[in-house]
């Protein structure tokens, strides 16, 4: 390459960056995006899942030089279990991921997702894109294309550049590793500001069981079956019908307890593998010493994932639980909760750092809920700020005010009614939410 | 008072202001605030309705120098009829006019309002204030005090100063007019940028009948029954449970179809009170050629009433009518309205100018209705932007960039199902919302 700023270097370097820009077009600039002051310090260090293999790469589906391809291979005998949205205007990927979730996993399996572009509301041609990514795919993995499931998240409405992303299949495939999940998980952020990572394990039969999981959700998040894109992966023996059943019951504790900003995606998907290749036993009952096990390790990378994405809710700087009790049941309690969460009053006075609880009040008499107002009590942490119908005697506001300060709060709401109970998970409302939305496309 | 500059004069105006700051205590500072765009160009002149007296004051019941007590005289006769929030946690001002609404109106009615302070949440001493106002009005007026309705709107969750109002209650009474129901309508403004009122006539046995209403209402707006505060006069002479299912039936069609941001007040409340002196024969049957006259007019007096609470609403820069067409049912097209008029990724979109068609795809799979992709076609004005499952062949992104840019904005969305249809009014979602919410109680 010749010394630095000789004119042989500078040529070098500008026919490297020709390299690098071809077949990208049309670039457009990757904004500079600061981290969310709630991101855990690094990604973490996640356990190597016997059989299954990633690779990502920048294909330029929307943003040049940004890596927007993830591409996973999961070896023979991987059962895949997926939960998916309820939007009655499901993405064209999602259609195709729920006709094919339930097939056989003798010859492996493959899982294919690209950035930049959501393929939602594309007509014919998003359904036309899906069956070229996803033979593509089976072309080069040597896999039936029943058994390759694609996913697409990023702008609705425009058609899926899909030529770009088949043209990367050949390299991805070359590159694919058991070390390289960090980069998948890179590779399916839109406006998330740090990739999410997370991992378990457990032992079966004296064998170590691992699991790892990566997820992508920042705006659009108030998911009604799963969350954005999430995949877990797992070297678990465990029959497809139960880590189904395993998935929708924890994924109803996990993902469907967050909200950022109440609007659900087009194209939220779960999908959980399983590679077999710990060499314990096949776990064939939920309801046993080893699926309860399990259970147990994969609905903890499941809520810390959850978690994950509320600290990365678009303009978050405050991660905020909701804890209702004392409901009437359970479903009184979630409505209590969500209407909370979701509440643009209660998450304005939050990120205003204001202990404002009659926001919290109205949330509550606004749910639908059962609610008696004299036996409601609201507490922020360990405060109690209002009981008995009125502003605790003991409450002082300054003490509220302290309490607001911090970056993670618990607001616990008692109905005093019943036994119901829910706890959900969001983040406040800022300036940042507003600037990140209201110049997406631009 | 002198020549204006010398000592005698600056003298005067001091005593003058001191006599005006008295009472005023704790003094907030009132924040200068900008109008709204959207507002009207000048508050309406309404016309006088024989039998309805009006006075406003500023009794300091949170910031100083600000008008911030209504009080309303109706003659002899005057019929009362009232729409109430649904919520759980409702104020005590709500309760009592609950309890009051169905009494008889022989001796004539009064009606109080405060702003500054909502009474709601505020245990017991909320009820003791309500009385004690009620209480005093009756007094000042030669009322049963169960002729007395009284409303209070601003903050939740602290005592009501109510002896700075019937301290003021003795003046109110005595400034009582015909003329001064603009002051009334200034009086109840919270965070509104502009005082809301609207008027509407038809003729009923050759007489003319007078309709005029008043509303305050900008933030917590999402009414689960009424808006905010709403209060109409007329001198039409109609039957009290006639008067209430007309008023029932209409506030389904505009208070019942706006929405701010998705929150529901505590304090929601809907007055109509006719006098009776149009001198017209009593209208007795809802289904009548006079019933459907003066339901006509009534109907339009609180349409617009409605629409202007949402061009205040908390930072609105637009004013946005959603209709839903084609639905399975009204209450499916309802829904798929208010989905989109509710999310936060529409709003903000719309606030940036932005076409983004597909977050309006998002919010209808998200609302819960009946949808197919492929039958769905969305309209920004008379553009089509969308239909058959993808963007219209004929549609051009500046095209709908230029019409963005407009004030007033109508998205239709054809869900291409059945003869379901519902209309309803929003506002944008901008970073003044952030502005006004994160700090209010600051």
């Amino acid at each position: 390459m010749g010394t630095p700023g000789t004119a042989e270097a500078i040529t070098a370097k500008i026919a490297q960056l020709q390299e690098e820009l071809k077949g990208l077009a049309p670039v457009k600039k990757t904004k500079t995006v600061k981290v969310s002051p709630l991101a855990p310090s690094d990604f973490p260090d996640l356990p190597v899942i016997a059989g299954a293999r990633f690779a990502a790469t920048a294909a330029g589906v929307r943003y040049a030089g940004r890596t927007d391809v993830m591409l996973v291979h999961l070896a023979p005998g991987s059962r895949v279990a997926g939960v998916f949205t309820r939007s009655a205007t499901r993405a064209a990927s999602i259609l195709d991921c729920q006709e094919k979730i339930g097939g056989d996993g003798a010859q492996g399996a493959a899982i294919i997702v690209n950035s930049g572009n959501a393929n939602a509301f594309t007509g014919r041609s998003g359904a036309e894109a899906v069956a070229r990514v996803t033979e593509g795919v089976a072309t080069v993995l040597g896999l039936p294309s029943e058994r390759v499931f694609s996913a697409s998240t990023g702008v609705i409405g425009e058609a899926l550049p899909h030529d770009r992303i088949t043209a990367a299949l050949g390299t991805l495939g070359a590159d694919l590793s058991e070390e390289a999940i960090g980069q998948a998980a890179r590779a399916i952020m839109t406006t998330d500001t740090f990739p999410k990572g997370a991992s378990a394990g457990c032992e079966i039969d004296g064998k170590p069981v691992r699991i790892a999981g990566i997820a992508k959700g920042s705006g659009m998040i108030a998911p009604d079956m799963a969350t954005m894109l999430v995949y877990i992966f797992t070297d678990a023996k465990i029959a497809r019908p139960v880590l189904q059943d395993m998935l929708s019951a924890r994924t109803d504790r996990s993902f469907n307890c967050i909200t950022v900003d109440s609007d659900t995606s087009t194209s939220d998907m779960l999908l959980a593998a399983a590679t077999g290749q710990s060499g314990i036993e096949e776990i064939t009952e939920r309801d046993s010493v080893a699926g309860r096990r399990f259970e147990e390790a994969l609905g903890s990378v499941m809520l810390d994932l959850a978690h994950q994405v509320v600290r990365d809710g678009e303009g978050a700087t405050k991660f905020i639980e909701i804890a209702v009790t004392g409901a009437a049941d359970d479903e009184d309690a979630r409505r209590v909760a969500m209407a909370t969460a979701n509440s643009p009053l209660v998450k304005t006075a939050i990120a205003g750092e204001d202990p404002n609880w009659g926001r919290v009040v109205m949330a509550v008499g606004k749910s639908g809920a059962q609610a008696d107002r004299d036996r409601l009590a609201i507490r922020f942490g360990d405060l109690t700020v209002a009981e008995n119908g009125w502003v605790s005697p003991g409450y002082k506001e300054e003490d509220g005010a302290a309490y607001m300060k911090r970056q993670e709060l618990t607001i616990g709401i008692d109905l005093g009614l019943g036994s119901g109970t829910a706890t959900v998970w969001t983040c406040d409302l800022t300036h940042r939410y507003i600037e990140i939305n209201a110049d997406y496309r631009s």
